[in-house]
């Protein structure tokens, strides 16, 4: 049984977005920058997170937890660091204004590093690290996000999926970039294996007894996902370990929420009481690569480090050693040229959404 | 058969170990730090950072690949960032200097980073992270290692096991501390499994055709650790991209080498051909906390985060949530008191490396 698909234009998708994120109370710039942001996920191949949220930012804004009209303002800083308060913004926009100030900063001094508080779910971590490539600067993106991942030896969810981004530049070659959950598996994978009704395999979700699990549907029955390592024996405090580093620069230092007190994505799911901080965190920073050494030297390096990696001798059934951010590179220039293909649930969430918010359908 | 201990205070082990490091031709400054930083991993229960790796040490000094007469000198600079040239010295000291320099430009400008090239093995990577801590910093090292770990679909050794480490102070609580391999087990539990005669787990080493395998001496004929996550369906190639990360960081970024060009760590093996930089590499840093908010504030977010962690209901048969770095504090408050326990092969080694250097052997 495979998904049904609507294939569209990049700039009909985005077109349409955008007059969505306007209609939820955008201003015409945030709602072309976040329009932007889930494009920029769609057409690396990374669906999960593009317009396939769409109808969930739309639940929270209509649940008044995204204040489609922030402002975010910077509320303490130096010449190299900086926290801005993204006013329950969009987490799209917060972390992409977020990067802007880092790269500015990184300009002036070498390097430039932004904690974001009081925001949302950001979407794609790339997108915001990526900002740094055009300026020959290496850029960074953390954010934490609603508690679905257990600590090693817990029964309980602490931690989200807390993703780590590091876009580099390169030569002649693609950037080289890492955008990872830092989970054993991120969400999506279960919600493909429920959509097929297959099973996990062991080592990405334990049940609410702490016990390791075949079965997707135990996540939302209490179970908690693992993180990067899956058992200790494999490594999982490393995941762990991992996992706090992002929460704590992103919740802790940012005056955000962080563990368990991170808002939920979902808008039905109430808040937790008590909570430290505001919103959810993020982390975002620049580096110029010429406050090391000169660009050219570095650029010529990078090109030989992925030909090295790229050109390596594989283990049998395997074609290619993969580099980081390679593959999506790859669909991105694909999707450019043949479009972007929805799945039919995503298409018509994006049909009962014009609806909702009496606007045309124009895909 | 348990191994024989030998416990000694921590002050002898101390004299002996900067009596040997002069007598390799270290400054009485340079010998004293050198000192310090293996001691802290004698202290912190990472054994096989510690005095068991100075008979390695010993050796590559007499293989003239490090000069114990370093002068390290910074050769590229921007207010929060540089590049220090190691001048081939013991990456112990190095380390320690460049972090130096690190919190200095923090300091003044909020955070700072420092590339080194030119370096050796530098030691347990939290004692430089560590450092920042006094300063009310969050620190930051990395360094990348000995290729003994392979990509994911990979049958090369192209990366070492290099480390991720990031300090981050606390208030009442012990600071958090994470010190991390990247891949999915590091050397020396191999080293213990070989001594045992036992096998290893399925997930921490390939043989050379790229098959998961189950003897530890496996490595030696060929074959390769593999990264955090162990196999691409539980996330090997994250651990890849993490290990990428540093090793880029480190030797990219500083003009050091990088991937199978890392110098080796044991003698024996010859440098390889077209080295494209200088010496093994590191990355450190510091950011000042109260860049970003009120350090008071910090703390007690940060005690909460810990506590929260910390009483978080266990799996069956486990008694408790471990928090980062709390292992290794413990050991550390331990052994001040009651002593360094050393196994008799590393007691023998020194006793030998004392002969060979004509030291008098003073434990």
């Amino acid at each position: 049984m495979s998904a049904q698909y609507h294939t569209v234009t990049p700039s009909d998708l985005n077109a349409l977005t955008i007059s969505i994120f306007k209609r939820m109370g955008c201003s015409d710039e945030d709602a072309i920058l976040a329009s932007d942001v889930l494009q920029s996920a769609d057409l690396r191949g990374i669906d999960s997170h593009g317009v396939a949220r769409l109808s969930g930012y739309v639940r929270l804004w209509s649940a008044d937890r995204i204040n489609t009209q922030a402002k975010p303002s910077i509320i303490h800083e130096t010449h190299t660091t900086a926290t801005l308060d993204g006013d329950g913004g969009l987490g799209l926009t917060n972390a992409a204004k977020a990067m802007d100030i880092a790269i500015a900063k990184a300009k002036e001094h070498g390097s430039g590093w932004v904690a974001i508080q009081n925001s949302n779910h950001f979407g794609i971590a790339a997108y915001h690290a990526m900002k740094a490539l055009e300026h020959n600067m290496i850029g960074m993106a953390l954010t934490n996000a609603s508690p679905l991942v257990a600590p090693t030896f817990s029964k309980e969810r602490l931690l989200g999926t807390n993703p780590i981004c590091y876009a580099i530049p390169a030569g002649s070659k693609q950037p080289l970039v890492i955008d990872m959950a830092t989970s054993a598996a991120a969400n999506g994978k279960l919600e493909i294996a429920k959509r097929k009704g297959e099973d996990i395999p062991s080592g990405w979700l334990q049940d609410k007894q702490g016990t390791n699990t075949n079965n997707p549907e135990d996540l939302k029955n209490g179970g908690s996902l693992l993180t990067l390592g899956s058992s200790k024996e494999m490594g999982s405090h490393k995941g762990y370990g991992l996992s706090a580093f992002v929460d704590i620069f992103s919740g802790v230092l940012s005056g955000a929420n962080y563990g368990p007190w991170v808002p939920p994505f979902v808008s039905f799911l109430p808040l937790a009481p008590d909570m430290p901080g505001k919103g959810i965190g993020h982390f975002v920073g620049a580096m110029r690569v010429d406050g090391f050494r000169p660009i050219e030297d570095f650029k010529t390096n990078m090109d030989q480090w992925i030909e090295r990696f790229k050109s390596s001798e594989t283990v049998d059934g395997q074609k290619e050693v993969i580099i980081p951010g390679e593959p999506e590179a790859r669909i991105h220039a694909d999707r450019l040229k043949t479009g972007i293909p929805l799945i039919d649930a995503v298409y018509q969430d994006l049909q009962q959404i014009c609806r909702d918010l009496d606007l045309e359908f124009t895909l």
